[in-house]
Protein backbone atom coordinates (compact mmCIF):
# COMPACT_ATOMS: atom_id res chain seq x y z
CA UNK A 1 0.00 0.00 0.00
CA UNK A 2 0.95 3.83 -0.38
CA UNK A 3 1.67 6.54 1.72
CA UNK A 4 -0.84 9.41 3.12
CA UNK A 5 1.46 11.97 1.23
CA UNK A 6 2.59 14.84 3.86
CA UNK A 7 1.18 18.07 3.93
CA UNK A 8 2.29 21.38 5.67
CA UNK A 9 0.32 20.05 8.67
CA UNK A 10 0.65 16.96 8.87
CA UNK A 11 4.78 16.75 8.40
CA UNK A 12 6.66 15.24 11.34
CA UNK A 13 9.20 17.85 12.24
CA UNK A 14 10.37 16.97 15.84
CA UNK A 15 11.98 14.09 15.58
CA UNK A 16 11.15 13.46 12.11
CA UNK A 17 12.47 9.83 11.80
CA UNK A 18 9.72 8.12 14.15
CA UNK A 19 7.20 10.15 11.75
CA UNK A 20 5.46 7.69 9.24
CA UNK A 21 2.84 7.85 6.37
CA UNK A 22 2.82 4.78 5.28
CA UNK A 23 -0.45 3.40 5.20
CA UNK A 24 -0.56 -0.33 6.39
CA UNK A 25 1.61 1.58 9.25
CA UNK A 26 -1.85 4.21 9.89
CA UNK A 27 -4.31 1.18 9.53
CA UNK A 28 -2.69 -1.01 12.08
CA UNK A 29 -1.98 1.54 14.81
CA UNK A 30 -5.77 2.51 14.37
CA UNK A 31 -7.04 -0.97 14.09
CA UNK A 32 -5.52 -1.81 17.50
CA UNK A 33 -6.58 1.06 19.32
CA UNK A 34 -10.54 1.35 21.35
CA UNK A 35 -10.73 5.38 21.75
CA UNK A 36 -9.93 8.39 19.66
CA UNK A 37 -9.59 11.70 21.04
CA UNK A 38 -11.51 14.41 18.65
CA UNK A 39 -9.83 18.01 18.65
CA UNK A 40 -12.43 20.83 17.53
CA UNK A 41 -12.73 24.37 18.25
CA UNK A 42 -15.67 26.85 19.37
CA UNK A 43 -15.19 30.21 18.90
CA UNK A 44 -11.25 29.86 19.20
CA UNK A 45 -11.66 27.26 22.29
CA UNK A 46 -10.50 23.97 21.33
CA UNK A 47 -12.62 20.70 22.75
CA UNK A 48 -11.11 17.37 22.89
CA UNK A 49 -13.07 14.50 23.87
CA UNK A 50 -12.54 10.79 23.64
CA UNK A 51 -14.91 8.70 22.10
CA UNK A 52 -15.18 5.27 20.34
CA UNK A 53 -14.60 4.87 15.81
CA UNK A 54 -14.12 2.46 12.78
CA UNK A 55 -12.11 3.03 9.97
CA UNK A 56 -13.61 2.41 6.63
CA UNK A 57 -11.26 2.07 3.70
CA UNK A 58 -10.26 5.71 3.39
CA UNK A 59 -12.40 7.11 5.94
CA UNK A 60 -12.78 6.84 9.86
CA UNK A 61 -16.31 6.97 11.50
CA UNK A 62 -16.22 8.37 15.13
CA UNK A 63 -19.33 8.32 17.55
CA UNK A 64 -20.33 11.68 17.54
CA UNK A 65 -22.99 12.05 20.29
CA UNK A 66 -20.56 13.17 22.91
CA UNK A 67 -19.70 16.20 20.32
CA UNK A 68 -22.94 16.50 18.36
CA UNK A 69 -23.95 19.04 20.79
CA UNK A 70 -21.16 21.68 20.25
CA UNK A 71 -21.05 20.41 16.33
CA UNK A 72 -24.98 20.25 14.97
CA UNK A 73 -25.24 23.96 14.10
CA UNK A 74 -22.41 23.59 11.78
CA UNK A 75 -23.91 21.89 8.47
CA UNK A 76 -21.15 22.04 6.41
CA UNK A 77 -18.50 20.58 8.43
CA UNK A 78 -16.28 21.04 11.14
CA UNK A 79 -12.32 21.11 11.04
CA UNK A 80 -11.22 18.45 13.26
CA UNK A 81 -7.79 16.80 14.52
CA UNK A 82 -8.35 13.54 15.73
CA UNK A 83 -6.24 11.26 17.28
CA UNK A 84 -5.16 7.81 18.40
CA UNK A 85 -2.48 6.94 20.64
CA UNK A 86 -1.17 3.34 21.75
CA UNK A 87 0.92 3.66 24.88
CA UNK A 88 3.35 0.44 24.49
CA UNK A 89 6.30 1.27 27.01
CA UNK A 90 7.95 3.74 29.59
CA UNK A 91 11.92 4.34 28.54
CA UNK A 92 13.82 5.20 31.67
CA UNK A 93 17.06 6.29 30.61
CA UNK A 94 20.12 7.37 32.98
CA UNK A 95 19.84 11.04 32.31
CA UNK A 96 16.21 12.31 33.37
CA UNK A 97 16.22 14.60 29.89
CA UNK A 98 16.43 11.28 27.75
CA UNK A 99 13.35 9.43 29.45
CA UNK A 100 10.43 9.11 27.12
CA UNK A 101 7.37 6.44 26.25
CA UNK A 102 7.15 3.45 23.61
CA UNK A 103 4.22 4.53 21.64
CA UNK A 104 2.00 4.70 18.50
CA UNK A 105 0.11 7.29 17.14
CA UNK A 106 -1.65 8.73 14.54
CA UNK A 107 -2.95 12.02 14.21
CA UNK A 108 -5.45 12.46 11.64
CA UNK A 109 -6.55 15.96 9.96
CA UNK A 110 -9.28 17.42 8.22
CA UNK A 111 -12.88 18.30 7.75
CA UNK A 112 -15.65 16.30 9.37
CA UNK A 113 -19.31 15.58 8.23
CA UNK A 114 -22.25 15.01 9.65
CA UNK A 115 -23.57 11.27 8.37
CA UNK A 116 -27.20 12.24 7.46
CA UNK A 117 -27.61 9.24 4.90
CA UNK A 118 -29.51 5.99 6.94
CA UNK A 119 -27.94 3.75 4.73
CA UNK A 120 -24.16 5.15 5.49
CA UNK A 121 -25.27 5.64 9.20
CA UNK A 122 -26.14 1.79 9.56
CA UNK A 123 -23.00 0.67 7.86
CA UNK A 124 -20.88 3.32 10.41
CA UNK A 125 -22.53 2.29 13.07
CA UNK A 126 -21.87 -1.64 12.47
CA UNK A 127 -18.10 -0.89 11.60
CA UNK A 128 -17.89 1.33 15.25
CA UNK A 129 -19.47 -1.60 17.33
CA UNK A 130 -17.26 -4.68 15.36
CA UNK A 131 -14.35 -2.41 15.76
CA UNK A 132 -14.79 -2.51 19.61
CA UNK A 133 -15.88 -6.13 19.32
CA UNK A 134 -15.99 -8.06 16.08
CA UNK A 135 -18.90 -9.70 14.70
CA UNK A 136 -20.94 -7.99 17.40
CA UNK A 137 -22.97 -6.09 15.31
CA UNK A 138 -24.51 -9.57 14.05
CA UNK A 139 -25.51 -10.60 16.79
CA UNK A 140 -26.98 -7.68 18.73
CA UNK A 141 -30.63 -6.53 18.56
CA UNK A 142 -30.43 -3.62 15.87
CA UNK A 143 -31.21 0.09 16.16
CA UNK A 144 -34.74 0.84 16.10
CA UNK A 145 -35.73 4.16 13.61
CA UNK A 146 -35.94 6.09 16.83
CA UNK A 147 -32.52 4.56 17.90
CA UNK A 148 -31.01 5.48 15.09
CA UNK A 149 -32.35 9.04 15.00
CA UNK A 150 -30.69 9.05 18.41
CA UNK A 151 -27.19 8.19 17.36
CA UNK A 152 -24.95 10.54 15.72
CA UNK A 153 -21.86 9.79 13.21
CA UNK A 154 -19.77 11.80 11.96
CA UNK A 155 -16.94 11.08 8.95
CA UNK A 156 -13.35 12.40 8.32
CA UNK A 157 -12.17 11.44 4.96
CA UNK A 158 -8.43 10.18 5.47
CA UNK A 159 -6.16 12.55 3.71
CA UNK A 160 -4.11 14.11 5.73
CA UNK A 161 -2.56 11.66 8.41
CA UNK A 162 0.73 10.99 10.00
CA UNK A 163 1.66 8.33 12.55
CA UNK A 164 4.71 8.45 14.99
CA UNK A 165 6.12 5.83 16.42
CA UNK A 166 8.94 5.62 19.12
CA UNK A 167 10.34 2.31 19.90
CA UNK A 168 12.81 0.45 21.53
CA UNK A 169 15.36 1.11 24.26
CA UNK A 170 16.35 4.65 25.69
CA UNK A 171 19.40 6.56 23.97
CA UNK A 172 21.54 7.78 26.54
CA UNK A 173 24.83 10.66 26.20
CA UNK A 174 27.58 8.27 25.75
CA UNK A 175 28.95 9.65 29.02
CA UNK A 176 26.31 8.58 30.65
CA UNK A 177 26.67 4.50 29.77
CA UNK A 178 29.02 4.81 32.90
CA UNK A 179 26.57 5.85 35.76
CA UNK A 180 25.12 3.05 37.90
CA UNK A 181 21.43 3.45 36.88
CA UNK A 182 19.14 1.00 36.24
CA UNK A 183 17.57 2.06 32.16
CA UNK A 184 15.42 -0.12 29.84
CA UNK A 185 12.11 0.02 28.96
CA UNK A 186 8.88 -1.21 31.48
CA UNK A 187 6.57 -2.55 28.85
CA UNK A 188 2.89 -1.11 29.16
CA UNK A 189 0.19 -3.51 28.15
CA UNK A 190 -3.48 -3.57 27.76
CA UNK A 191 -5.52 -6.54 28.30
CA UNK A 192 -8.64 -7.92 28.22
CA UNK A 193 -9.99 -9.33 31.19
CA UNK A 194 -12.14 -12.08 32.25
CA UNK A 195 -15.95 -11.17 31.23
CA UNK A 196 -18.06 -10.09 33.77
CA UNK A 197 -22.35 -10.88 32.94
CA UNK A 198 -24.24 -8.08 33.85
CA UNK A 199 -26.81 -10.78 36.42
CA UNK A 200 -29.78 -11.12 33.99
CA UNK A 201 -27.90 -13.28 30.87
CA UNK A 202 -30.65 -16.38 30.20
CA UNK A 203 -29.86 -19.90 30.89
CA UNK A 204 -27.62 -21.27 27.92
CA UNK A 205 -26.63 -18.48 26.40
CA UNK A 206 -22.63 -19.16 26.33
CA UNK A 207 -20.70 -15.80 27.61
CA UNK A 208 -18.66 -14.14 25.14
CA UNK A 209 -15.64 -15.39 23.73
CA UNK A 210 -12.81 -13.42 24.07
CA UNK A 211 -10.33 -14.86 21.15
CA UNK A 212 -13.10 -13.94 18.81
CA UNK A 213 -11.32 -10.24 19.92
CA UNK A 214 -8.14 -8.25 17.80
CA UNK A 215 -5.12 -9.85 19.31
CA UNK A 216 -4.39 -6.95 22.61
CA UNK A 217 -0.33 -7.21 21.40
CA UNK A 218 1.95 -7.73 25.18
CA UNK A 219 3.44 -4.67 22.87
CA UNK A 220 6.45 -4.85 25.43
CA UNK A 221 9.35 -2.30 23.55
CA UNK B 1 -11.88 18.68 48.81
CA UNK B 2 -14.37 20.51 47.43
CA UNK B 3 -15.32 21.16 43.80
CA UNK B 4 -13.89 22.96 40.59
CA UNK B 5 -17.13 24.63 39.87
CA UNK B 6 -18.96 24.08 36.62
CA UNK B 7 -19.19 26.48 34.24
CA UNK B 8 -21.00 26.68 30.72
CA UNK B 9 -17.51 25.12 28.91
CA UNK B 10 -16.76 22.43 31.22
CA UNK B 11 -21.13 21.16 32.49
CA UNK B 12 -21.49 18.12 31.28
CA UNK B 13 -24.41 18.18 29.01
CA UNK B 14 -24.69 14.96 27.63
CA UNK B 15 -25.97 12.35 30.12
CA UNK B 16 -25.36 14.68 32.79
CA UNK B 17 -25.08 11.79 36.11
CA UNK B 18 -21.76 10.47 34.43
CA UNK B 19 -20.51 14.09 35.12
CA UNK B 20 -18.67 14.91 38.23
CA UNK B 21 -16.81 17.99 39.74
CA UNK B 22 -15.57 16.47 42.66
CA UNK B 23 -11.58 17.34 43.17
CA UNK B 24 -10.65 13.97 44.83
CA UNK B 25 -12.28 12.39 41.68
CA UNK B 26 -10.40 14.57 39.01
CA UNK B 27 -7.12 14.40 40.92
CA UNK B 28 -7.69 10.47 41.24
CA UNK B 29 -8.12 9.85 37.56
CA UNK B 30 -4.57 12.72 36.71
CA UNK B 31 -2.88 10.58 39.01
CA UNK B 32 -3.84 7.49 37.35
CA UNK B 33 -3.25 8.52 33.82
CA UNK B 34 0.30 8.66 31.96
CA UNK B 35 -0.42 10.26 28.78
CA UNK B 36 -2.69 13.19 28.18
CA UNK B 37 -4.13 14.45 24.84
CA UNK B 38 -3.55 18.52 24.17
CA UNK B 39 -5.58 20.25 21.98
CA UNK B 40 -5.23 23.87 20.55
CA UNK B 41 -5.74 25.52 17.33
CA UNK B 42 -4.07 27.37 14.74
CA UNK B 43 -5.79 29.53 12.22
CA UNK B 44 -9.20 27.80 13.50
CA UNK B 45 -7.79 24.09 13.20
CA UNK B 46 -7.55 22.40 16.05
CA UNK B 47 -4.15 20.12 16.63
CA UNK B 48 -4.71 17.20 19.18
CA UNK B 49 -1.30 15.80 20.59
CA UNK B 50 -0.63 13.17 23.17
CA UNK B 51 2.26 13.78 25.83
CA UNK B 52 3.58 13.48 29.79
CA UNK B 53 1.70 15.54 32.27
CA UNK B 54 1.81 15.86 36.21
CA UNK B 55 -0.42 17.36 38.39
CA UNK B 56 1.40 20.12 41.01
CA UNK B 57 -1.77 20.82 43.30
CA UNK B 58 -3.95 23.18 40.97
CA UNK B 59 -1.59 23.32 38.12
CA UNK B 60 -1.20 20.62 35.52
CA UNK B 61 2.07 20.56 34.01
CA UNK B 62 2.89 19.00 30.49
CA UNK B 63 5.95 18.61 28.55
CA UNK B 64 5.53 20.74 25.88
CA UNK B 65 8.68 20.02 23.21
CA UNK B 66 5.59 18.47 20.60
CA UNK B 67 3.60 21.34 20.62
CA UNK B 68 6.01 24.40 21.08
CA UNK B 69 6.80 24.38 17.82
CA UNK B 70 3.64 25.72 16.75
CA UNK B 71 3.10 27.39 20.16
CA UNK B 72 6.22 29.57 20.63
CA UNK B 73 4.95 31.94 18.92
CA UNK B 74 2.65 32.46 21.18
CA UNK B 75 3.70 34.93 24.35
CA UNK B 76 0.91 35.76 26.21
CA UNK B 77 -0.79 31.92 26.41
CA UNK B 78 -3.06 29.51 24.42
CA UNK B 79 -6.20 28.59 24.68
CA UNK B 80 -5.85 24.81 25.19
CA UNK B 81 -7.87 21.74 26.20
CA UNK B 82 -6.22 18.86 27.72
CA UNK B 83 -7.68 15.49 28.81
CA UNK B 84 -6.96 12.03 30.20
CA UNK B 85 -8.65 9.39 29.31
CA UNK B 86 -8.83 5.89 31.35
CA UNK B 87 -10.63 2.97 29.58
CA UNK B 88 -11.76 0.27 32.10
CA UNK B 89 -13.98 -1.69 29.79
CA UNK B 90 -15.88 -2.74 27.03
CA UNK B 91 -19.87 -2.83 27.65
CA UNK B 92 -21.95 -4.93 25.83
CA UNK B 93 -25.71 -4.80 25.70
CA UNK B 94 -28.10 -6.88 23.72
CA UNK B 95 -29.07 -4.00 22.00
CA UNK B 96 -26.38 -2.53 19.60
CA UNK B 97 -27.84 1.11 20.66
CA UNK B 98 -26.56 0.39 24.58
CA UNK B 99 -23.13 -0.37 23.69
CA UNK B 100 -21.19 1.90 25.60
CA UNK B 101 -17.28 1.83 27.20
CA UNK B 102 -16.44 2.30 31.02
CA UNK B 103 -13.82 4.78 31.09
CA UNK B 104 -12.41 7.60 33.68
CA UNK B 105 -11.93 10.97 31.88
CA UNK B 106 -11.29 14.39 32.60
CA UNK B 107 -11.17 17.17 30.63
CA UNK B 108 -9.36 20.65 31.41
CA UNK B 109 -10.20 24.13 29.81
CA UNK B 110 -8.12 26.92 29.80
CA UNK B 111 -4.82 28.95 28.93
CA UNK B 112 -1.60 27.20 29.24
CA UNK B 113 1.66 29.54 29.30
CA UNK B 114 5.18 28.49 28.54
CA UNK B 115 7.31 27.98 31.88
CA UNK B 116 10.15 30.46 31.44
CA UNK B 117 11.00 30.25 35.17
CA UNK B 118 14.32 28.28 35.57
CA UNK B 119 13.56 27.04 39.07
CA UNK B 120 9.69 26.12 37.96
CA UNK B 121 10.79 24.21 34.58
CA UNK B 122 12.87 22.22 36.92
CA UNK B 123 10.24 21.35 39.42
CA UNK B 124 7.99 20.82 36.33
CA UNK B 125 10.18 18.04 35.23
CA UNK B 126 10.90 16.61 38.32
CA UNK B 127 6.75 16.19 39.25
CA UNK B 128 6.39 15.10 35.20
CA UNK B 129 9.26 12.31 35.65
CA UNK B 130 7.82 11.55 39.19
CA UNK B 131 4.28 11.23 37.75
CA UNK B 132 5.85 7.87 35.34
CA UNK B 133 7.91 6.56 37.57
CA UNK B 134 7.63 7.38 40.85
CA UNK B 135 11.02 9.01 42.58
CA UNK B 136 13.14 8.51 39.49
CA UNK B 137 14.03 11.96 39.21
CA UNK B 138 16.24 11.51 42.60
CA UNK B 139 18.29 8.65 40.82
CA UNK B 140 18.71 10.21 37.75
CA UNK B 141 21.36 12.56 35.91
CA UNK B 142 20.01 15.78 36.40
CA UNK B 143 19.43 18.08 33.13
CA UNK B 144 22.57 20.49 32.23
CA UNK B 145 21.86 24.23 31.52
CA UNK B 146 21.76 23.17 27.89
CA UNK B 147 18.97 19.88 28.05
CA UNK B 148 16.98 22.92 30.40
CA UNK B 149 16.78 24.70 27.55
CA UNK B 150 15.90 22.63 25.27
CA UNK B 151 13.12 21.54 26.97
CA UNK B 152 9.51 22.95 27.24
CA UNK B 153 7.14 22.75 29.77
CA UNK B 154 3.56 24.60 29.72
CA UNK B 155 1.57 25.17 32.64
CA UNK B 156 -2.59 24.88 32.58
CA UNK B 157 -3.93 26.33 35.90
CA UNK B 158 -6.82 24.02 36.69
CA UNK B 159 -9.91 25.51 37.23
CA UNK B 160 -12.45 24.83 34.78
CA UNK B 161 -11.86 21.05 34.78
CA UNK B 162 -15.04 18.17 34.55
CA UNK B 163 -14.77 14.37 35.24
CA UNK B 164 -16.55 11.64 33.17
CA UNK B 165 -17.29 8.13 34.24
CA UNK B 166 -19.30 5.68 33.37
CA UNK B 167 -19.23 2.57 35.49
CA UNK B 168 -21.04 -0.67 35.77
CA UNK B 169 -23.00 -3.20 33.90
CA UNK B 170 -25.17 -2.42 30.46
CA UNK B 171 -28.53 -1.10 30.99
CA UNK B 172 -30.81 -2.59 28.75
CA UNK B 173 -34.46 -1.77 27.32
CA UNK B 174 -36.60 -4.11 29.31
CA UNK B 175 -38.22 -6.09 26.37
CA UNK B 176 -34.31 -6.68 26.02
CA UNK B 177 -33.77 -9.08 28.51
CA UNK B 178 -35.59 -11.45 27.26
CA UNK B 179 -33.48 -12.59 24.31
CA UNK B 180 -30.58 -15.15 24.07
CA UNK B 181 -27.55 -12.19 23.71
CA UNK B 182 -24.91 -12.43 26.48
CA UNK B 183 -24.52 -9.50 28.06
CA UNK B 184 -21.90 -7.76 30.47
CA UNK B 185 -18.72 -6.53 30.67
CA UNK B 186 -15.12 -7.08 29.36
CA UNK B 187 -12.34 -5.47 31.52
CA UNK B 188 -9.96 -3.42 29.75
CA UNK B 189 -6.43 -3.73 32.31
CA UNK B 190 -3.37 -1.16 31.90
CA UNK B 191 -0.62 -3.60 33.39
CA UNK B 192 3.17 -2.80 33.89
CA UNK B 193 5.33 -6.05 31.81
CA UNK B 194 8.59 -7.19 33.45
CA UNK B 195 11.35 -4.57 32.63
CA UNK B 196 13.69 -4.88 29.95
CA UNK B 197 17.24 -3.73 30.56
CA UNK B 198 18.78 -1.75 27.48
CA UNK B 199 22.26 -4.32 27.58
CA UNK B 200 24.51 -1.81 28.74
CA UNK B 201 23.41 -1.65 32.69
CA UNK B 202 26.38 -1.66 34.94
CA UNK B 203 26.98 -4.72 37.07
CA UNK B 204 25.46 -4.75 40.20
CA UNK B 205 22.89 -2.32 39.48
CA UNK B 206 19.26 -3.68 40.39
CA UNK B 207 16.44 -3.66 37.85
CA UNK B 208 13.39 -1.41 38.34
CA UNK B 209 11.13 -2.51 41.26
CA UNK B 210 7.74 -2.81 39.36
CA UNK B 211 6.19 -1.97 42.99
CA UNK B 212 7.07 1.42 43.40
CA UNK B 213 5.08 2.62 40.62
CA UNK B 214 1.52 3.77 41.16
CA UNK B 215 -0.51 0.88 41.07
CA UNK B 216 -2.25 -0.05 37.82
CA UNK B 217 -5.54 -0.82 38.47
CA UNK B 218 -7.33 -4.31 37.14
CA UNK B 219 -9.57 -1.77 36.85
CA UNK B 220 -12.30 -4.06 35.30
CA UNK B 221 -16.26 -3.15 35.58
Amino acid sequence: MDDYPPTARTKVRRLPKRGSYDKLAVHAILDEGFVCHVGFAVDGQPYVIPTVYARAEATLYIHGSAVSRTLRTLTRGVPVCITVTLLDGLVLARSAFHHSLNYRSVVMIGTARLVDDRNEKMTALARITNHVVPARWEEARMPSELELRQSSVLALPLEEVSAKIRRGPPVDDEDDYALPIWAGVVPVETRLGSPIDDGRVLLGVAAIDLTRFRRRAPSGE
